[in-house]
């Protein structure tokens, strides 16, 4: 049943409609509002802001949370998973939208292929207020009772939010079985890498070779007091706001003296 | 055969390895070094920056080019072929990697769901400068011969460029069918959004609806000089530097100031 005076919670999320994490999420943000899930019917790890334009989509009715959630099942990408919410499922225009709580880091680079991040986003360009929160800790049972309060406290912050500017907050959370969480910093996007290689094999049909990507993730500025990697090492909930206009306008004034 | 004297030129895209665009972009650069192609056995419009984390990936020798232009078709992203070709094929690290010719716009917000500019990004994230070239016509025969010369001139520009940074630019290429070109312009990344919904049809076997992507795009900015949208209505190839850094430091000012 609809109730118009409650903000209108939208939840998506990249690990898919069956992950500990988004119904984590939905439980922490329930006393907040009237909350509906869209998420991907199937897990969408490293999906990016990636849409699905040469295929059609679809969604369904999921019974995967308890009574009184409203939730769907989509086809395609977490970013296809707002559109389709925006568009075709929601009574109006949600108040907030909200995406994970994804299995794994989103801090540094790792926000540049994250599908969590990617629902996020896409919710920003629509001039919606959109969080990404992320767990750093892949268990299903990832200490999720201890960060509940959290996760209700930053939604909340950004739902009484009266500024003009429209946020995308990437919050990545401290492991809690390896740091007791305590508190919340804003830091900005680390400088970081992946140091990667491809584990290969040989394909047991076709007899050729495959390749499958590892890494380690490598903190290129492992002393800076203001990265969202420092502050999560620290065992703060780091909060990063995330930026829709890639330009970079220093390249940009130095190239505009190029002479072609 | 190998020749360390010339710049090693990988060349990706986002359409597939048979794109008209992909050949036209290896003939357009192949007087400027060694050009290896490694780019996606399928189309891949649309998917952003995503990678491949759940699922092996394999490569093999590709024929749809000349004799002398060494190929490979990859079962990844156009970030995935960058990635594996600099683990895994490339004899050394490239001097630049190219994107492209994209069929079909990069400009604006599209550069967030563009998986030519994913495959540049990615190139930069690995200090390689990274260039994706868009040509706003989706047909095979876009009008290439009018813009071979320009995207040779742009390649050499940025192999010659001796500055500190990476350089991950993203090239839009008037139609031009439309606009006789007249120059080149650096500019901004235009706000602006697609006017979107979903077409929708009854699924012929289920008989449930399916939901395909549409939309017109709408310039949020249409009088403002700087941007990349003006340059192109104007005639010009605008040239856009992308930042891989996405905090939004002015937020992160406001921000900072919330209490927890």
């Amino acid at each position: 049943m609809e109730d118009n005076s409650l903000p209108l919670i939208l939840v998506c999320n990249d690990d898919g409609i069956f992950a500990r994490g988004l119904k984590e999420l939905v439980a922490a943000v329930m006393p907040l509002g009237q909350v509906v899930v869209v998420a991907p019917d199937k897990p969408q790890s490293g999906k990016g802001h990636s849409i699905t334009l040469d295929l059609p989509l679809w969604y369904r009715t999921s019974h995967a949370f308890d009574p009184g959630v409203t939730a769907y099942k989509c086809t395609g990408s977490p970013a296809d998973c707002v559109k389709i919410a925006l568009y075709k499922i929601l009574p109006r225009r949600p108040d907030i939208i909200l995406s994970g709580i994804n299995h794994g880091s989103n801090s540094s680079i790792n926000l540049l292929y994250s599908g969590t991040m990617g629902a996020a986003m896409e919710g920003a360009l629509h001039n919606i207020h959109s969080v990404g929160f992320s767990i750093l800790n892949f268990a299903a049972d990832a200490g999720f009772e201890d960060i509940a309060g959290y996760v209700r406290q930053i939604t909340s912050k950004v739902l009484a939010y009266k500024g003009s500017d429209t946020l995308c907050l990437n919050v990545n959370i401290p492991n809690p079985a390896e740091h007791p969480i305590v508190g919340i910093k804003t830091a900005r996007m680390c400088r970081a890498m992946w140091d990667e290689y491809y584990e290969e094999n040989i394909h047991p049909n076709n007899r050729k070779m495959y390749y499958w990507l590892c890494g380690k993730f490598v903190n290129h500025e492992p002393d800076a007091p203001d990265t969202d990697e420092k502050a999560l090492s620290e065992g703060y909930i780091s909060i990063c706001p995330v930026k829709i206009d890639y330009t970079d306008y220093a390249q940009l004034d130095e190239i505009s003296r190029w002479e072609f």
